[in-house]
């Protein structure tokens, strides 16, 4: 498609009879007070502006773009989400500038952005929106032609006209953004109205069912076929959290936040059973000492949110939210720690951090406040240190094997993935098979004493000889968040939704009446029986519900569960009454068993045992599976391809890691239809596992080589794409 | 003393045979932008500003003030809280207009702060600070003289010589703010140099001690004397949080985090068993929907932070941090809720949120993050509602009887005082007798139809042949805070320190090896006998521990855990253990009792119980003493100044209640020495008793007269000073 170039637009413009427009030239201008000044200087004095906005929604990956231009004046508010619930598409963002190109070839930059040069007739994927105040206004409002650097003023229903011509059929949408703010944050008046979940507002077909009908549905994609539209409708049908009007932001609901509760007591006991105490620091952290370890910081400064008015008042310092609080903290621990007897120190502190990231947000992988725990302990001795490091990193690895029965790999990061200002890192690491990426779980880290000299964090040394009387105290922090959570549902969620771990799950059994019958006053033995199994299964310590919701159907029902990922349902009906059994119902694999009610506590509790168990031997054989030992680089991007993880003979060299990474991905035919939630097609150094015999006992000599320079390999490592 | 005048300030120059200064008059000016417009007017284009800055400091009430007035080049930064670690200052803020206009005359706002109008000598209790950068400056700067309407441009050689001549003795303070910065958020090199914690650092006489001194010496400050220097010593000495360096935000350390761990286990195990399920909403609110509800924002609008800032991009849409999450949560709850089987809707949230008050903060009381939970649910009918708003407040009153030991008067607000925007308001109200000020201890709303009219939270009606189908549910919400935790410091604390009751107490029973030896080995068996008192006790259920540091004495330890308030102390020496008993030593009131070795764990257990009991009690006969039934005009103000609550008859109408404020105000000998830490020194309903009968049955026909208006008195109300 060829670009529009100045005069194209002037003698459409012609054609219209749209008289005598003035071109004015002028420097390129970044947003409306430069505009503004250069209007001034070509005498045209406060004359209204415009701008335009080019979004792109979220679209499952092989769905053409179907991108959003929005013409208004400058003043309106053009809120992305509303924009985005008009036309019942998802999560609009400013458009990439090879986006822009693409919609507008004239284009070089965002600046340039304007909706005159559009190529006619406009394609049918683009949603042409114009701001019905401009639309109708008869003031002359400045618009770009082609580029930032050039304007001219037209009538707002001129504009309209000249939109119009672009746009086939019945012309260019109109909408009336003042209506649409103040219609956004409360749904409409009309049930039938209101707002639909984002995750149904396809951008395909718009949806027109009633919520109620539309909650009822089953997943609408494949988990194999479309994984990220999958994982976002298991959650969200799942009820494990829901959007919100932030981007990046969501809400936890009980079903999901339970399950971390669960994660917090059991972590919580555990540390503390290592003498470690929780505390809490402040969300708010000083420039200054954000700013404090120049390392550590450039790794969170782009993501750090300010805050920078309270009220109406500026504020004289900004303020900013924690992506992390080693800075928070060791100013504090320098003043607390005054003597030997002051260590070790080891606090933990449950909190959310903000970091935030201009990426694609992910539910619970990817997002601008999630909540985590973040331990960080301060020792005299360098070896107490590191023998937390790894007590801390076993705990990690039980909650993802023991609580989520999600397998993980322990070991080391490279040098190059470490956490900044760190000594050295280590981690547990998970993998999800349907993409074939790992995916970091848990990070615990030992920080020597770069800290600890950065802030002054000392003892007097013991020995009385000592040349040097300080001694420098060595630190640890280590972090585990929510973003387990969604590795958990990734890893066990099936076509029919969330699979969830009993251990972890706020409702372990649900208890289903069946075989009713419709004449009034005749279930009223099933609905007694279903509660009394309830209480008897409550009573021997099982999170058990009975549901006798009426007006749903037991299919219904069945579906709602297995949504939801309830581990067993215990189905209830006259028969089996008669029988005194009831029907178990396994979620993971849908297996079918007749237990008697006698005893059925202890029953069904050795059963969600044996659940929680065969979804972590389920999970580790896939991930077994996925783990391929390479030796010969010829295999390396083909067993990629084939979404598996590599354990690569490595010689540790960061120069090797690079060119692992470059040679993957440009090996790769990944590399060219990369999907935005995917940083990299490369193969990425993921870690060195502790477990090195697990790959084989690592030969003397010169046998194994780095994969890549063919020098001596050091150890085997993981590598694979990864979130 | 009188102010000194432009020509004055120039004759001062003269007189220093400072050459030729220029005066230029110009427009009042408010900041460095429109001083330089106002130069550049007057063809004084691009001359380097000076900025001056007059902070007082936190002193004691009682103590003269000691202000610190800087001046210094524009750009440099002058970190409030580096000054006032430099000076051994707490807690610089920007001067008020009176302390202004006391320190300089002639300024009559704080754009007229300027240094070359002060008085000569200027007062030893100022403290006059200047820019090193400054001082050693040829160029030309702007300075002020007596208004910002008026400038002279000095070198700032001759400004440090102008100044030198204004002090008495060695001439102007000079500081290096360059350096200051870069020391500030560690503490120097050497221990002896480290920060000393704020309270430490008395205005009037510095310390030079060593931190580890300090940290030993006991409580500084009478309770009974000076309440808010006590108040801070003891949470600061007792351990139980530690000043930040952004004003407002303090440390929770780990023994009151525990507390606060203690209370959410008990309170979240209670809300569970009433419905109510845990989750996390985002922190953050989009402006739209922070506005929604016009009366309830207009409460928090002016202490909201807001997030314009992510990294180096400004966001386009200002994000506030929740100050309460109403507005964030409601219009999910429209979406939530589809049909009368979604309800009730009982949710919960334990986060923190921030109300950047500009008030003096005080710890756990006024601060602007604070931690709580906040409850909010939904009902189809109105007396289920009503009735959860008691069950709340009930467990609220448990939190401060039951576990805190504090007791409180469960009661309802007045109109004025209820949350803006429910319904009605109920409160659990404390009292802090050694202030005589009442303070609200948790308040659970009834919010009726106001927000699900707001949000669009309705379901159908269940009746089909309703005219209107649309039900409203009626809603709650209801939090408290870790403000509870200074109310049971302010009322058990004493002047050892901390007094902590068992329930709460993250370590209920210390135990302290006594009669030692000072011969090696020979203590041997003192400390396995401590030792085996204290696994006997931890498996018994109490929280105990032994303490074995060496290089304290018993007495030092004594005085360690009476400041940190632990509930019982055992003492254990040679003569105990040939006795087989231990000394108990009782912190609330140093009662000492012998008690036997076997079954000691019983023994303690039961001794905590009555520890925790008895403290309720002390604290209840205080209260009680102080609650007075005033019906009498005349006793009103003689009975508040002696620091009593009142329980008065009262119309219940706003008018006479804002006459009792102010009537009560003004005739009050406290009007006008009122500190900065109360906010009103007239009395406020408090709350409207439900336990009517408690101050005698009120009588009927006319004989009840409202105590202003004397009209008839509806109920007994609490009225009083408070926070």
């Amino acid at each position: 498609m060829s670009a529009v170039s100045d005069s194209d637009i002037v003698s459409r413009l012609q054609k219209l009879s749209i008289a005598h427009p003035e071109v004015i030239s002028h420097a390129p201008v970044k947003g409306g007070s430069e505009w503004h000044a250069e209007l001034q200087k070509a005498g045209k004095e406060g004359v209204q502006l415009t701008k335009t906005l080019l979004f792109k929604p979220k679209t499952a990956k092989t769905a053409t773009p179907t991108p959003v231009l929005v013409l208004a004046q400058e003043q309106t508010e053009t809120s992305s989400g509303a924009i985005a619930k008009l036309l019942n598409l998802k999560e609009l963002r400013l458009a990439s500038e090879d986006l822009i190109k693409e919609v507008i070839p004239s284009a070089s930059s965002k600046d340039d952005v304007s909706a005159l040069p559009l190529p006619t007739p406009v394609p049918s994927t683009l949603h042409l929106l114009l701001d019905s105040a401009l639309a109708a206004s008869s003031a002359e409002h400045a618009v770009h032609l082609t580029a930032s650097s050039s304007t001219i003023l037209l009538k707002g229903s001129d504009i309209k006209a000249y939109l119009d011509s672009l746009v086939q059929g019945e012309g260019v949408k109109i909408v009336d953004f003042a209506e649409l703010k103040s219609e956004a944050p409360a749904p409409a008046a009309s049930k039938a109205d209101k707002i639909p979940p984002p995750h149904l507002a396809g951008a395909a077909k718009p949806h027109q069912k009633k919520d109620e009908e539309l909650y009822e549905m089953a997943i609408q994609y494949k988990k194999d076929e479309d994984f990220p539209g999958w994982y976002t409708d298991v959650l969200l049908k799942g009820q494990m959290l829901d959007y919100y009007d932030i981007s990046g932001c969501y809400i936890l609901r009980p079903w999901s936040y339970t399950i971390w509760q669960t994660i917090q007591n059991w972590f919580d006991d555990e540390i503390k059973k290592l003498g470690v105490q929780d505390c809490y620091f402040p969300m708010f952290v000083s420039q200054s000492r954000l700013e404090k370890e120049k390392d550590h910081i450039e790794g969170f400064a782009p993501e750090v949110a300010w805050v920078t008015r309270a009220g109406k008042s500026e504020l004289e310092e900004h303020i900013a939210i924690r992506p992390t609080s080693e800075t928070v903290m060791y100013p504090y621990y320098a003043r607390w720690i005054q003597s030997h007897r002051d260590l070790p120190l080891k606090l933990n502190q449950w909190n959310s951090v903000v970091r935030w990231e201009f990426k694609n947000p992910q539910p619970f992988l990817r997002t601008r406040e999630f909540l985590w725990q973040e331990g960080h302990t301060a020792f005299l001795d360098k070896a107490e240190a590191d023998k937390e490091v790894l007590d801390i990193l076993d705990l990690y690895r039980k909650v993802y094997t023991d609580l989520l029965a999600v397998p993980v790999i322990p070991g080391k990061k490279s040098e190059k993935e470490k956490f900044a200002g760190g000594d050295y890192t280590t981690t547990v690491e998970g993998f999800i098979p349907t993409t074939g990426r790992g995916i970091q779980g848990a990070t615990s880290h030992h920080l020597g004493q770069n800290f600890s000299k950065m802030f002054d964090i000392f003892v007097e040394s013991p020995d009385k000889n000592a040349e040097d009387k300080r001694c420098y105290v060595f630190q640890n922090s280590w972090g585990l968040s929510t973003r387990s959570l969604g590795v958990m549902v990734m890893t066990h969620g099936d076509d029919q939704g969330l699979v969830l771990p009993p251990k972890v799950a706020l409702q372990q059994v649900v208890i289903v009446p069946v075989g009713l019958s419709k004449v009034e006053g005749r279930n009223q033995e099933i609905y007694d029986a279903s509660l009394k199994l309830e209480r008897e299964l409550i009573a021997g310590g099982i999170r058990a519900k009975a549901d006798l919701r009426e007006g749903y159907t037991p299919g219904w029902k069945f579906n709602d569960w297995e949504l939801r990922g309830v581990p067993l349902r215990l189905e209830l009906g006259p028969r089996d009454i008669a029988a005194n059994s009831t029907l178990a119902v396994r979620r993971y694999d849908n297996h079918k068993e007749s237990f008697p009610l006698s005893d059925i506590a202890n029953t069904v509790r050795k059963y969600l045992d044996d659940i929680q168990s065969a979804l972590l031997v389920r999970a580790s054989e896939v991930f077994d599976s996925r783990l391929k030992v390479v030796t010969n680089w010829d295999d390396v991007v083909p067993t990629l391809d084939a979404k598996n993880a590599l354990v690569l003979p490595w010689c540790e060299q960061e120069q090797c890691e690079d060119e692992i990474k470059e040679r993957s991905k440009s090996q790769s035919n990944k590399g060219e239809t990369e999907d935005v939630k995917a940083p990299s097609a490369g193969a990425k150094s993921l870690c060195i596992p502790f477990d090195q015999k697990r790959f084989g006992e690592f030969p003397e000599g010169e046998n194994q080589k780095c994969i890549q320079c063919g020098a001596k390999a050091k150890s085997w490592t993981l590598f694979g794409r990864s979130y």
